[in-house]
């Protein structure tokens, strides 16, 4: 069972995270919120995401598993002005979910599970963590993808820099230590990363929020950040590209 | 002869709806103002319009009639700033219409309009009248598109509803009698029809203001609004789509 | 040797000009500014641009050329806001340009110079000088493009006019003497010009400012107009398109 009302916002704000890596999502649902765990087809990137109850205006759940075409939860928010509630409601009997927005009601089949298992989070060790304001992580995102394909994360004990190289052109954005939140990092690490992945994940943090940077040398990147009003969080992890020389 | 100022926002509302079925119409001009008649090249949608002369800052003219390329005039509106007034003359000479914005001066060709005889209205009557604010209708628009190519526009005592149905999802706007103008329906009725049609007429609509709409089962719908700050009137007819069972 | 500092929109007013004609162009700089000329790969119209050292915020340079390519000039202003500062820096020992905006620092190759010699200006007399908002041509240029490619400019003692002829219909901006800035013109000329060039380069004018239209009768126009906030000129040459008769 799961009938509940959320804000468009927030709703808005899960669903552009969770659709930066996959169209489809189950969502573990129990009376306390919701959780999901994905993984993009490529396997590349994953994100583990918690929501709780109270991110919801009202809320009333028994445990069981959603699986939802984000794509059409899209359709639904582009119905809705700013401060409008959605109501969500799951049509057991007919396997469906039903959705209302003011005078509107919308009816979705919900998306088979069967073979949607939850991914394993591998367990990882970060020798340096960032804290920064993902503002500057999109400018930084923005000097990049006119040079190249991919995008170097560096940190230090003085600050943080991302760094990217063409054939004829370079551009890195450099942090010193007091325009980060943030810094712990007592040597030099470095990791390359796609700068699709990178950027789409970017792209749906809320504007003007802090973002943690879990960093390596050739090593995965964990961001972390906070989603629904501080009521929810997200991993995500993105594998690096090794640099061949 | 046909001489006379316009405001651009009302020649715009005019235009809009016309080109909403065909790129050229036939405007039957005589001193008290103008109508039009027209049905679209596949014959599903017919418009019929009145406008007062009072609906023009100044107007001049005798019977005639004017073969007019729609396009032409947008042309010529995307020149106009907001409460700019535009002038056109008919030069019966050389068979153009000059038009006239601030300091520019366009001369067109009028289209041959031999063969434009105006169509015959067919004779309907509706057991049901739905009074209802445009703007819901474009919502209910909105909610239909992503769902199929076609709506039921359905009333009955209670209220208006326009329902969807595509292959997985339903989308459905229903209005009780509370949140409609008026109502004046004793038994259920329901038609479907074409959305692209629907939603283009629906969209030339002047934001805010009201719609009657007339419906039977399996019949054609009429809507009926006002343009040119009331002094200016608009018939559309839409033939339904019959749903084989 | 050369670094200055410039504001964004300053930068950005220039580039815009010579992007008009060229992707590639030879900076030709000294302790008092630069100048730059080009000629766009048709051969149909020439840009000369001077600009003073105090159109920047801070100037230091010796006589160098720095061939630059505008589109990654382009690249960097997307990524300052309005009021940032534009920091530029000739590495000579690598041939690079070191540009910096805010923490963002992206490093370019220069273009390689050899054989991209200053065209010749020619020596030229124009009949009829005409000084018009650069708003007015924007909105001429808009009538005009609808109807065909090319543009006639014609200029008598009574004012100025552009005019645009295409199969059926014409449009006309006229401007009498009493709406242009000043006119000089004692007998009437008319040339005709590539629509497309004219506008390009009458876009890229800074809205709201004065434009000198140099006439005369099947000969080319020169345009001049000031940017960098009056600290500097453009000239810009269009051969005309010979009428045939």
């Amino acid at each position: 069972m799961f009938h509940a009302k959320i804000k468009s916002e927030t709703l808005k704000g899960i669903v552009e995270v969770v659709s930066t890596l996959v169209d489809e999502a189950k969502f573990n649902i129990d009376a306390n919120g919701f959780n999901l765990k994905a993984v993009d087809p490529a396997h590349v990137a994953m994100i583990e995401m918690e929501v709780e109850k109270n991110a919801f205006e009202e809320y009333a759940a028994d445990e069981t598993e959603l699986g939802i075409d984000l794509d059409k939860i899209k359709e639904v928010l582009r119905l809705a002005r700013s401060g409008d509630i959605i109501e969500m409601e799951q049509d057991e009997e007919k396997n469906r979910l039903i959705i209302r927005v003011g005078n509107i009601t919308r009816r979705m089949n919900l998306v088979d599970i069967t073979g949607m298992s939850d991914p394993r989070v591998p367990n990882l060790t970060f020798p340096a963590k960032v804290e920064v304001s993902s503002d500057e992580l999109q400018k930084g995102i923005r000097a990049a993808e006119v040079i190249s394909d991919h995008i170097a994360l560096n940190a230090g004990p003085d600050g943080f820099e991302m760094y990217t190289e063409g054939d004829t052109d370079s551009v890195s954005l450099r942090l010193p230590k007091d325009l980060l939140i943030s810094l712990d990092c007592i040597e030099d690490v470095r990791s390359l990363f796609p700068l699709d992945y990178f950027s789409n994940m970017v792209r749906s943090i809320p504007a003007g929020s802090g973002v943690s940077i879990n960093l390596g040398t050739d090593y995965p990147v964990k961001l972390e950040f906070e989603i629904a009003d501080q009521r929810g969080n997200v991993d995500y992890l993105l594998a690096p590209r090794i640099e061949s020389d």
